[in-house]
């Protein structure tokens, strides 16, 4: 099936088709449930999140796409173990790679020949890329296409809510203050360009020596619920931090397979349920 | 001398001199050096490494100006415990926040009435508000400009890669593998844009527990070092993590005046010591 290997400069140069915006139309109406995993601050493990979500949804059965529009660090690869290049099936539509029978995964480093290559694109070919990876790529039927944005209010979140405009948006945080800074400008986006927030989730929220057992907080801990609570958004959890989770992420392992019954395989679970709910 | 307070709109819909790029030129001739603080992933602490190697500068009697352009999410007044609006002077240049004798500070959120509000700009807007952050500001004779960016290889970088050809770059990393591979996409930034890349420093490299005094690698440790090593640029240092610089970040405290004979400080003040030699 697929037979032309898609190269990076494709998707920046690549005239679009009649109507882009169509395709992107087109694609999305055979996925049920969109979901945009943001943050206001980097490095608050929203790639973690997402990858985990949706290693969650697919152990329960559903159909999952995971799409990484975080077109400068795409490292959803990296995290699953999975490489190769993105191809093209006959109707010149992109396949996404498939990570299991139930996730594939569509990254802007199955592109990129040498991963250490940095994409240095402005704004409007960013645009463009996004719409590429909805409307071009051959996603089929999904239940869930969970896309993992770069933090901020950029272009990235901006495309998504314009292709998508019934996307739900999880804002990811860490508990301290700078972060939660960050996460109200979130919000403000999400309701500025009328995106609904389906909820927040504290990362990295508490974590236990692994010498004496005690609890240290690394970054403070329960910022998350409370600023959920003064803005009035659903507060769906807290994931603790572990740096066995970094070990994962940096080999290539899903952490949930390893940790079946670590607390933090188990607030994935319940994301999960709550998302499918 | 500060007489008309600066609105958020006007650096965004004001309509540029006759030629915006040569009055960020005059600007910058009065700068002797010009640092940018950059780094593949967010969350490596980018914005708490530019402060604190700006109060480091500025302790030894530098002339340093601080330039937030992460225009999302602008930390550096809350992490300086800075509030107030940006003013105009009377040949219409912005004032700069004065945090203290040798260090005046530039940031979004200075222009933001309410800091809850989002930045929802795309690149081209994001291109002419930094340039008025050089051009169209009062900073007088400096030492030292440093230039917080937000993470990856998207606009903002870019564009002071434009305007500033003698910039030379940071690269700040975590030690864990996924954030160097982000971190080797800024080296290929810097290549490409012929960007100056002065070193890389490894931030979170190693923790203590506060309770049992063992050592945690959090993120692991020496990565950082040996990307610096393998791709031929100058490894800086390495800076531990200490939650008691995340409390102080939070409450707007400098952490090298609370905690003089931190390792933390030592560390910033050596880095000092290297940018100024």
């Amino acid at each position: 099936m697929a037979k032309h290997t898609v190269k990076p400069g494709q998707i920046a140069d690549r005239m679009p088709g009649p109507d882009p915006d169509e395709e992107a139309r087109q694609s999305l109406e055979r996925i049920t449930h969109k979901f945009i995993i943001m943050s206001g601050k980097g490095g608050v493990g929203k790639t973690s999140v997402s990858v985990n979500l949706a290693l969650a949804l697919a152990d329960k059965g559903y159909r999952v796409g995971l799409m990484d529009v975080d077109l400068h660090g795409p490292d959803i690869p990296h995290m699953l173990g999975v490489s190769g290049m993105l191809t093209a099936d006959d109707t010149k539509k992109m396949v996404p790679i498939p990570y299991s029978d139930h996730l594939k995964i569509i990254s802007m480093e199955s592109l990129m020949p040498n991963r250490d290559e940095a994409i240095i694109w402005r704004g409007p070919v960013k645009h463009a890329a996004i719409r590429q990876f909805i409307g071009d790529v051959n996603w089929g039927n999904l239940d869930f296409l969970i896309i993992d944005s770069p933090p901020g209010t950029g272009d990235e979140p901006l495309t998504v809510a314009q292709l998508i405009p019934d996307a739900n948006a999880v804002i990811v945080t860490t508990p301290q203050e700078v972060a939660l800074a960050d996460i109200r400008k979130s919000i403000s986006f999400c309701r500025n360009v009328r995106m609904k927030i389906f909820g927040i989730i504290e990362n990295m929220s508490g974590f236990t020596c692994p010498h004496c057992g005690k609890a240290v907080d690394l970054f403070g801990t329960g910022g998350g619920e409370k600023t959920a609570l003064t803005s009035g958004i659903p507060f769906l959890g807290r994931i603790p931090f572990d740096p066995q989770m970094v070990q994962c992420s940096d080999s290539g392992m899903a952490f949930q397979q390893k940790f079946t019954q670590s607390p933090i395989t188990l607030a994935f679970q319940q994301l999960a349920d709550k998302m499918a709910g």
